[in-house]
């Protein structure tokens, strides 16, 4: 039998304790609420890890035991150290999945291996966002509809300075005018990364069924390979025909 | 210097021939109206064939002399022969490079040569339409903002069944609440082949200067690449170590 | 807990049957030895069809129930019904998964399916191949080497005229001079499909550990995603905004 | 008209002043055999630039003048200062072309922008490479036969850690075993970036006539294609409704 599938998510946990309407939505942070909905999910182990906590709770233990790393950052993608991040790249080019959620786009991590500006447009009026599936095929949209929607949501548009997805998943509409590359796979190194649009902190968008249903395939998907071990640098000569 | 890229541009010209408010609009048919654009273009040379005559005016000896086919169809896909279709096959694997308009996303031609249904959602209610840029280094994206709208089309949705495209260009918003992929590359054998939404019949999309531009781009972007011949079947043993 | 993968093994079995050779290799058919290998695995439940069997084992009773098609044929392409590849393709497009083995390349099914001739360079004299992984974070990479090695193959060289893959997990090096895009993973409407290249009747391939292993995992890969039932065609106009 | 492509060569420029075997057969440089064979070209104007000059002649008003950066480095990646790095690096996005040649894999930049370790397996034993067109209906592969040998090369081989290419064009076979991803093309920004494998120093792999044709035909592949200028950050709420 397979082992269960180890996550941690990863929140900054800065908005949820100083504005009172996002604290109303996640008492305990969106990290809670997230690991939660995923620990309910058999084959899935899901702790958690913040900003504040020394090292950012990403030592290297933590993350030498994560399959899969779930993060979300806005206001203080700053404050994440070098080291950290360097330790998180270097472990998803070695194969752990990583899913960036919203706002993540910018943060370093992202930002580093995708190796552009990941800068967009965006607006907060709370309008309605409907996630279309372009991909029915691919294992994250098990268990969706054609669409679904979410009433009121920060807008993110096009043109998004992302490489172009491996596999594109969802495109968003806005009704504002806009459009969103919305889910987007990519591999890097031996690892799987998956970009999610949804979840701006004033909404309850975490709790929708079909987010989380996203969010659980995604963990899935980006769960290691366990492919080869690849060895760069100098190889010998061989020493006799190979022919 | 380089010859001029002869396109031959086909359309199926019934509907400006039974419908009045068409025929209004593209009185000589839309194949005049894009030859015509095309034609005044440095280094493009643009001819016409149309359904009714001989052989839909797709002789082996047209083809052959077609750098870049455009391709408008909608009421009629059925009665192009499949010999026509099997000809443009073939030289679009050699090396012509293609270009499929609206409506003709359920061609005989573009079903072969995708291998999907080609099927999609479609609502004819003349909403708006913005067409976003989204791979803005693209030639095809040459010359344009990042987005143009029409103010009145026919709207297609997704999920749109094709491949993948190679390199995804342009993303549809509609007022409706759908979205597409609106302008579409592809690689297939040594040709090229590219997807352009816009253009339905009643409304005088031709005429517009970013549709035009689109199209003027798409046929330099499709126009052969003079790769290198290829040969298939049974080579012969290496008589010699090739070491 | 999640069902078994129901797959269908379908072979020519011709070449089993006239050649001694390759009646010694597969005293029962290449069938028998891959839905062996297969049905050894957890979650697995591998039957069998063949080319000479009523409607060559492939009614739509079975089609309905196979999660996950593989297919080898050769000699006979041409005998194989254009109904029963008409059934496969339209399951194929609603979400089974479809294995395609070496010679099949220029089968009826794949052919349809890429939208290309799938034509290839071939040289049957038993040289060295070596399979090199070049995207590691797949899952159908999971448990191989960097590289593993079949002594005795047919080669297979480029051009491989097929559309370049969604992803390309294999590549191979023959001792003659040749490469070859090896493992092709494509998305095709809701389903799923891999082209694996050993495969040469003469030789005893489909015993080998490393090819067992990875027809395993793409069986898994490729193993439907019950994603959204899509609908086609009209859709209403809204009644009320959207926004 | 269209006015001239300008391309700026940049060199490290070390081997060819350290090395005698290098020096004989650059004896003004690398860049120098470059930028003579493009400035043949009609519609490129070539100049060079070096890592020892200022800046390493890549200040920003070269920069903002280059239309195309070729780069080989190779002894001394780290020299080169992130000031510069970071220039190249906005120019890039901003919609400038990046060639990357040979060794040049390892480079600060190419690293920077595909956001992976870009490490490969290497040996230099002189071996024959033979470099296949895998997409010939590629602009880059204008005038190429089916594939070219290089009689001495040092060889370079998979599992090259770099993204999944946007279009793969050519795949190297080595007299050795080993394979590699040799012509790989890429959107990242408004810019388009090109690796080419062949290069090392000892060897005279810039006179030879298809290497020369591959990078002339890149040089045009990724000039800028002058598309939208994009706007990032936040977006005012619609006025009125766009419907």
């Amino acid at each position: 039998m397979r082992r269960p599938i180890k996550v941690t998510v990863w929140n900054e946990y800065r908005h949820e304790r100083k504005n009172e309407k996002v604290k109303e939505i996640y008492p305990n942070g969106m990290h809670a609420v997230i690991a939660e909905f995923l620990n309910k999910e058999d084959g899935i182990n899901a702790g958690t890890a913040t900003l504040d906590e020394p090292e950012h709770g990403l030592t290297q233990e933590v993350l030498d035991s994560t399959d899969v790393l779930i993060w979300w950052g806005h206001t203080a993608h700053n404050e994440v150290s070098d080291e950290a991040v360097e330790r998180v790249y270097k472990r998803v080019l070695d194969g752990m999945g990583l899913i960036i959620l919203h706002s993540g786009h910018f943060s370093k991590i992202f930002k580093k291996l995708m190796g552009t500006t990941c800068n967009l447009k965006w607006r907060a009026v709370g309008e309605k966002e409907r996630i279309w599936v372009v991909e029915p095929g691919h294992p994250i949209a098990e268990g969706l509809g054609e669409y679904f929607e979410i009433p009121h949501e920060e807008m993110y548009g096009e043109r998004f300075d992302i490489p172009a997805p491996d596999t594109l998943v969802f495109i968003s509409w806005f009704a504002g005018g806009e459009v969103f590359r919305s889910g987007c796979c990519y591999h890097r190194g031996a690892g799987k990364i998956f970009y999610f649009r949804p979840g701006h902190e004033t909404y309850p968008i975490y709790y929708k069924s079909e987010v989380q249903k996203v969010i659980i395939n995604a963990v899935k998907w980006a769960a290691p390979a366990n492919g080869p071990e690849v060895q760069f640098g100098h190889v010998p000569e061989p020493l006799e025909s190979i022919r």
